[in-house]
């Protein structure tokens, strides 16, 4: 395979990158930097079938060029920041909407057939059936976030029939690991790291949310890309559990060994269009042989590691 | 009402503004005349509560200062398209989810907290379900126009949840009456003028469609609009019958007198993305007290004797 892999230096991408080097795939790497560390793909630059380019999806011409000889599209970039969509609407549509139709515009140059895509749960909205299979009613969409991945899955699926590729829609629940940058183990930790009496909780601490271990979400996207073979292939991929943010808390101070004063903002939702409860049914990976290995508990400790062993991801960064 | 008009100059969006202008709200009509018509406003533009103005969707500023005022937007314009978004990706991206995003826009800078939206039947692609309801499964796009479509409705939806607004979307059948100058009666009337001896048909006939009159459409938008109270409020708007094209065309060919030879290009779909089957379960609308007055016979027969008295709306014009 000779991938390509749009933020390639970001948390996910670049356990992907990883794990293609390993298999021995070709990998070129296009990514922005705007949140992608090139420290990630330290080892990978270290491989001669690794190439990495600099580059914006919002610049067309570049990404074209980029694509040229990549025969499978790992289309991960993204702004993933479901929590500050209203702060800037314009930017879920530029960097999901807009990006999405520019890699499926290169792929169409270049003659690229296949994509797999990280959409995510949030394009469920408050799903009424919970754990939430992928063909549930039509969801309202809740955050401008969800309604940018949704529009990304129906461009990809529209390319699919209009001009014969091939798509693989991976709906996340949130992402645990190594090099994970965001999300809520980040901000405790940090906070604690502040901190170590205090913590300040977004919610009543009741949100209940699913999570998944990066290794085992690549080991879900490796099957399904390579069993999976309608010319759309949607597939929820999470953990069979979930949990409270309140549990979250215990796991995260436990490990710490700290018993810091919880206060709660309060509210049902911990943010405009959050949703208080994402749980998704994961059966039809499942019936692919896929199952996740570490538990949310487990991915929680192994996020927390890696960020005692790497406090410089902490430190707010120059602009590039 | 203080309506603003989107594609006010256009088939729905011209007899909307008649309508409301009937009713004596204040209308400003938006359009970029690229496939609206002066002459559909003849009669609106003699009312002192009427105003145009040319602008294009993807001019935020001019949207913006032309929005002042207005306390309540349909949202009508569009690549309305479905064929041909093959030939041009970009314009159901630009025409469609990027112009009603600036349209959200600059209702949130005017602080204007009303939309309705005329969606589209499409967004089911190829619904497992017929008659398809509203809270189908969710569905997987098979046309770059269904696609946008259902990008408007995450984006309005969003918009609503996010920014206070109130959101009806209208998920339409083909619309047919006076006015109507694209789509399957149009092109059969046309070709027939041309040569009544033989008709060529895409696909084999046999595609299933519902299609409602322009005006029982619009009963159906003010019967919402004033009865549905949700922050999102969906509806289908069709007839509760459907016909084949085969019959369409014996509808048409009896009101003209004409007896051509039918020729088919074959196949199930008449394109790329084609439907075979569109019939949508109105009941949710239906429950409000809204049923179309006249059926799709009718409708089609209405929309001939319109062709046949504006015979003008059938020449090329010349680009503006």
């Amino acid at each position: 395979m000779k991938a390509f892999v749009t933020g390639g230096a970001g948390f996910i991408g670049s356990n992907l990158v990883d794990r293609l080097l390993s298999l021995n795939h070709d990998v070129v790497v296009y990514d922005n930097l705007s949140t992608g560390r090139l420290e990630f793909l330290e080892e990978a630059s270290t491989h001669g079938q690794f190439r990495f380019i600099q580059g914006d999806l919002l610049d067309p011409d570049t990404l074209r060029k980029a694509m040229e000889g990549s025969n499978f599209v790992f289309h991960l970039s993204a702004n993933a920041d479901v929590r500050f969509g209203t702060d800037h609407p314009e930017k879920d549509l530029q960097q999901n909407t807009i990006a999405t139709f520019n890699v499926l515009e290169a792929m169409r140059a270049n003659s690229v057939q296949k994509i797999a895509f990280s959409s995510t749960g949030s394009i469920y909205g408050e799903a009424p059936v919970i754990p939430t299979p992928e063909d549930c009613a039509l969801p309202v969409q809740t955050s401008l976030y969800g309604a940018s991945k949704l529009a990304c899955e129906g461009l990809i699926s529209a390319y699919c029939e209009g001009f014969g590729m091939q798509g693989w829609i991976f709906r996340f629940v949130s992402i645990l690991g190594e090099r994970y940058t965001h999300g809520h183990v980040f901000d405790f930790y940090k906070k604690l790291r502040d901190n170590p009496n205090e913590l300040f909780i977004l919610g009543d601490g009741h949100q209940k949310k699913s999570y998944l271990y990066v290794q085992d979400c690549l080991d879900a996207i490796l099957t399904a890309t390579e069993k999976a073979q309608e010319a759309v292939n949607i597939f929820n991929l999470g953990t069979d559990e979930y949990i409270q943010v309140t549990q979250s808390v215990g796991f995260i101070t436990r490990h710490l060994g700290l018993q810091p004063e919880l206060k709660f903002a309060g509210g049902e939702r911990g943010w405009i269009g959050d949703n208080p409860f994402i749980f998704l049914d994961c059966s039809k990976i499942r019936r692919l042989g896929s199952s996740p290995r570490f538990t949310i508990e487990k991915g929680i400790i192994k996020t927390l590691k890696w960020l005692q062993e790497n406090a410089w991801v902490l430190e707010k960064r120059e602009s590039l």
